[in-house]
């Protein structure tokens, strides 16, 4: 398997000369997602962390409800790229294969298996829980984002997505090229290793456009924050789903976008052994 | 048709007290792509430069080779989005009509209309001519840039993709809320204003992943500059098609990463009349 950076050499050019040298830089990888034999999805991601990467895309693109119902999960490193091959239960394999039936070809770009307009914009179950966090976990979380990512501190080229829980102020951190990638891996890890989404909050260091609401509301998460801000589109979507959207959050503050009652003084998160 | 941006009220944590108040964001709109009445593609992007968007995505993704091949476009406003409806000429109807009869089913994400890894990494056309770019163009060029990103200024979300000649010192700017889709209106703005590529060179704000090498590459544009980093596979796309690759260019200087020998103090552009 490749790993996740590599070092080039590069020429610099600086203070009106060129110097030869080298630079880390990220790696990135074909992943194909096949289901029962069958293509679903190629996409570009760092190679690392693709068990989670295979059961979180999974479940926040709805194929599957419960990871339990992919039945078997390979990972195969081919010449052309990385093939996460699963096997699904007879009922949801039935039901993708009637929704490919009915799609006449290819679509894409972030909107996977997505047809038409209507379904690019599809109505997302609104989020319950009493959950809150105060604005010192915020900042502590942001605070604590940094040092995990590893892989961005070597080449300042990735994204990264966190699950902060203040109860035991740990803080579960993906990392990949792709920042629809980097939640699908966390929202994978989650859901592997059964962290109730009731326990804590995501945290992104990239922008929020209305797929991050959309992958975050499927698998239940209410209290999404992110480094930098949100599109018009995802703060509507936050909205009408019931998720409270933090964004522009940097050491010196941050600001709420939607559902501000999640943000109180005194915390009511519920942990819950994961 | 929505505007690129929208003002939004929301509440901002500072200095250990909540006020609310505004924040101008960028407005992100569905867009499906259509061809002789089947979807192709449903993106999200920045509503603006909806025809351009449409005749470089055409290009950039070898749906045709040539705008002519596109006999007729409109954009109409939906309920759900933006609809880009394309008709194009009998050859090329025909050949993706076979091809999406091949196809199993939908793919997605940066990769559109790809159904398996070797897909993916399609090989590229090399590119040719002995166009040249100056450090001194370069730094104009990224010193110009920011100037020109008037949606970036109100909102600092959006990337921008622009192609700067040298000749006459001009820089064509396109921006959207998605690297991918900059980069894709920019290609058609060239193409539909018959922009020589041999006259410039096209400047990114964002990261270089393997996408924007193809995407430039299949337009003929021989040198991308970028203000971030490339991954490795970009790197080695770039290097394999011939496409000079400058990135991590700032105020302070750059980098080249394959075919230096573009980049030199005497400049051989290309300039043609548009």
């Amino acid at each position: 398997m490749p790993g996740p950076v590599r070092t080039v050499e590069r020429l610099a050019w600086r203070a009106g000369r060129f110097t030869s040298g080298e630079r880390v830089i990220a790696e990135e990888t074909a992943v194909a997602f096949t289901y029962n034999g069958t293509t679903y999805a190629v996409m570009m991601a760092t190679p690392q962390d693709l068990e989670d990467f295979a059961v979180g895309f999974t479940l926040t693109e709805g194929i599957v409800a419960s990871p339990d119902e992919i039945e078997s999960l390979e990972v195969l490193e081919l010449d052309a790229g990385i093939e996460l091959q699963m096997r699904l239960n007879e009922t949801r394999a039935g039901a993708l294969a009637a929704r490919r039936r009915h799609l006449a070809g290819p679509t894409g770009c972030g909107l996977c298996g997505i047809e038409s307009l209507t379904e690019a914009m599809r109505p997302l179950t609104p989020l319950a829980g009493d959950v809150s966090a105060t604005p010192r976990d915020i900042m502590r979380a942001i605070g604590a984002l940094s040092d995990l990512q590893v892989i961005n501190q070597q080449t300042r080229a990735v994204h990264g997505a966190a699950f902060y829980r203040p109860g035991d102020d740990s803080l579960i951190m993906r990392e990949d090229v792709g920042r629809h990638n980097a939640l699908d891996k966390l929202c994978g890890a989650l859901l592997r290793d059964n962290v109730s989404r009731q326990s804590g909050f995501a945290v992104v260091t990239s922008r929020l456009s209305i797929e991050m609401i959309q992958k975050a509301a499927m698998i239940g998460i209410p209290i999404l924050v992110a480094v930098s801000a949100p599109t018009a589109l995802a703060v509507r979507a936050a909205e009408s789903a019931g998720m409270t959207l933090v964004a522009v959050a940097r050491s010196d503050g941050f600001e709420v976008f939607t559902h501000p009652e999640r943000i109180k003084e005194e915390r009511s998160l519920h942990v819950v052994a994961g």
